[in-house]
């Protein structure tokens, strides 16, 4: 099989369907491809400038090869287009919808047939296109001033929906972390999510692989794909149409069958592949994934390594029990301090401390207890989560540089949960620019952690 | 029994323990006590005058009766504190810590003992207290700067544990939406859960009540109130200490034990009381509540009105799948358009958007479509969940409005999930002051429409 590399690092880009405003859609990819600094061949018949390049009557007055066509034409269009590129582009990524997401399954059928005859192969229809900040490229038919892109990172998304792709795009840089390539595919009449995989595993750039999937057509390739890239890197799926109307909608949007769920979730859960079960949850486990695996190689001893045994440390007893009760549900350890571990940590704290599992800093916390616990446990537990709700003065700003100190040298998971509200927005970034992972809840940050546990 | 009037709407407040810093917990009282209207009496032996008011030896030297007396004094000096007021005030909260939670199981009989003879009725030991916006009311120990207070609003919070009480606190002002009265009561000596339901099963001020749970002691007396309220108000429980882990962390911090979670839950169930899992549902179905609830009388007809028909309206076709994936796992129906159904809406829409439901408007989505969509089903279906990706030029700040005129004599629960990122902050304000719910993902959308279909 050919590399996918002439799709996601092309050298030369033809545009069909290229247009002069922004009001169009082929006006915003024209003006999203200007970044790119390899060839761009715009091609509208009625001009013969666009955005101050030179624009093409047709494909075939394009002087060179092109490494990859993006056809944002009209449905019917597309078997001529895609026939006029015959010997001239090695991928073509038809973006317009009008497919068998709509009914129209023989004009679907016809563009699968006629990009088989001609060698070409073809990302979509009706998806979203290739974004590698890398290469500087971005196909997206979304302006940038109304979805900011996130930065360089070593998240990977391939998604069939471009509107969830849209979303974790968004949801990336909420996060403060950034994206290795993008793929959104579509109705996939080729190209699909195993070949991107198989693309992937190789993918020096990137650590997490964010797979939002609503149908797969051959499963048994797609598990053998799926289950060497999660074993090379973290490989997180979101499967929708689990049930019949989900189903139903799935299929009226990409007019594929989604297939019987149970049998894809016990696939995925015999063959080790993490699975999450909505978008909070993917973008949690997303978040804790990257942040962890972009640290020094040093650091990425914990991961996944079988241990379960989690460390509460809080300065609000209530959040505690909630974080506790997650742990539990998502299988867990927040095994009871022993005598001797009681000790330990009741020599550091006033007596008035909940002196626990959860350990309990009280309302009269200060920044540094969380290292004086965090360090005293650090043999002790496999991971650990820290709460802090900063409504009281004992919380500072400080608290990211000490936190900063104390997780450097160890070697464990830490996510934090921060509670909304005050200067929790400023410690969060601290926290962050530290590479450890902030919710906003204390449920959501046993997820995260979860993820990175196993 | 004696009303909890005196508690949430003193005359005047005595405080035991006050100081003349911020840097003490009894500072921070005083404090945020400033701005309450009635008589303020700060106790302090060593002070004449703290925070410009007349500072007092003792209880024995405050001239008159006093409502209620705030108590923030080492846990061992507690029981002779209340010993001194008896006759002179009818309500006492106890702030301290290092009771029960701790291990001083003894000293918290003492109080509660003394508390009998005396005639005074307690909040706490080991809480947070009262915050009362309608009587400038405040008596935490969490200072302003740190977490700011929402504003007036239909949803009371009655919270075992302080920590989850400033959450929700925090949750509720970025929810937009506002509190009528807040009781943190700890461990629960005297006054607890079922005491606070009943005075708010007819407060007039209070739609909706958020209730965090640790520990029951009269779970008899529980059921009858909450059940009361429940018929009266939204009342939604979050209960933790699920498990063995949950429990035990519970009890180190309220010094209670929890109980069988499973008989709690089917007790719940049985008498038709609102249960959520977790801190975020907690938060999701506030919001909603609490919005539609706050809207003209006439609006109400459609609550819990036993319809469980969804309209997913979106401009996504993925957010649109999950979305109905969701519903499915809520128990909320997402029927498949009729025929007729189908005709009466294609005829509004162009022929490439998807005809179905979900609706999808895909990215060539204009505001007015999701008017247009929602008006057309009106009376076909019993809530609406609208789905907006703002990344297209044709969702502009303009939905707000569209969606005011709208929903305005609808008469029926419309939420909204708006994606992150770009203008999604300005349109999602702009909807909720429309006093329709904005929620980051499609699932979170569903759980808010949920509580509202019931």
């Amino acid at each position: 099989m050919r590399s996918l590399d002439s799709l996601f690092k092309p050298k030369s880009i033809a545009l069909v369907g290229a247009a002069h405003t922004q009001e169009k859609l082929g006006g915003v990819i024209l003006k999203n491809l200007l970044s790119f600094r390899g060839d761009i061949y715009p091609v509208n018949p009625k001009y013969t400038e666009l955005m101050g390049l030179k624009a093409y009557l047709s494909v075939k007055e394009i002087p060179k090869p092109v490494d990859l066509c993006i056809i944002m034409r009209p449905a019917p269009e597309v078997p001529e287009i895609i026939e006029e590129l015959k010997g001239r582009v090695r991928f073509a990524i038809v973006m317009s919808s009008g497919f068998a997401e709509t009914g129209e399954v023989a004009l679907q059928e016809d563009v699968k047939r006629i990009a088989k005859e001609t060698g070409i192969r073809i990302l979509g229809p009706n998806c979203m296109g290739i974004y590698n900040p890398h290469e500087k490229l971005d196909t997206f038919f979304l302006p940038h001033e109304r979805l900011k892109r996130p930065k360089k990172g070593n998240v990977a998304i391939v998604s069939q929906s471009g509107a969830i792709l849209s979303c974790v795009l968004g949801a990336v840089r909420a996060a403060n972390t950034g994206v290795s390539k993008v793929a959104g595919y579509g109705n996939a009449i080729d190209i699909n999510e195993s070949d991107i995989y198989e693309y992937l595993s190789d993918d020096r750039k990137t650590d997490v692989i964010v797979s939002y999937i609503e149908s797969v057509s051959d499963g048994r390739r797609f598990i053998e794909k799926a289950r060497i890239l999660s074993e090379k890197k973290s490989l997180l799926i979101l499967k929708s149409g689990k049930g019949p109307s989900g189903q139903a909608a799935a299929f009226s949007h990409t007019g594929r069958l989604a297939g019987r769920y149970e049998v894809f979730h016990s696939l995925l859960r015999q063959f080790g592949i993490m699975e999450v079960m909505d978008f909070d949850e993917l973008m949690d486990a997303t978040k804790a994934l990257s942040y962890y695996l972009s640290m020094p190689p040093l650091s990425k001893g914990g991961i996944r390594g079988g241990g379960n045994r989690v460390c509460i440390i809080t300065n609000g007893g209530g959040s505690g029990v909630l974080a506790a009760d997650e742990c539990m549900r998502q299988g867990l350890e927040v095994p009871q301090l022993t005598d001797v571990q009681r000790e330990r940590i009741g020599r550091l704290f006033p007596h008035f401390y909940g002196i626990n599992n959860p350990v309990d800093l009280t309302a009269q916390v200060k920044d540094e207890d969380y290292a004086l616990a965090l360090n005293e446990f650090k043999d002790d537990y496999d991971g650990f989560l820290m709460i802090a709700l900063p409504n009281v003065y004992g919380i500072t700003e400080g608290l990211g540089k000490i936190m900063n100190g104390a997780v450097k040298e160890l070697r464990k998971p830490v996510v934090f949960n921060v509670a909304e509200g005050g200067i929790s927005k400023k410690i969060s970034d601290l926290l962050e620019k530290s590479k450890i992972p902030v919710y906003t809840s204390p449920e959501r940050a046993v997820r995260g952690l979860k993820a990175l546990l196993g």
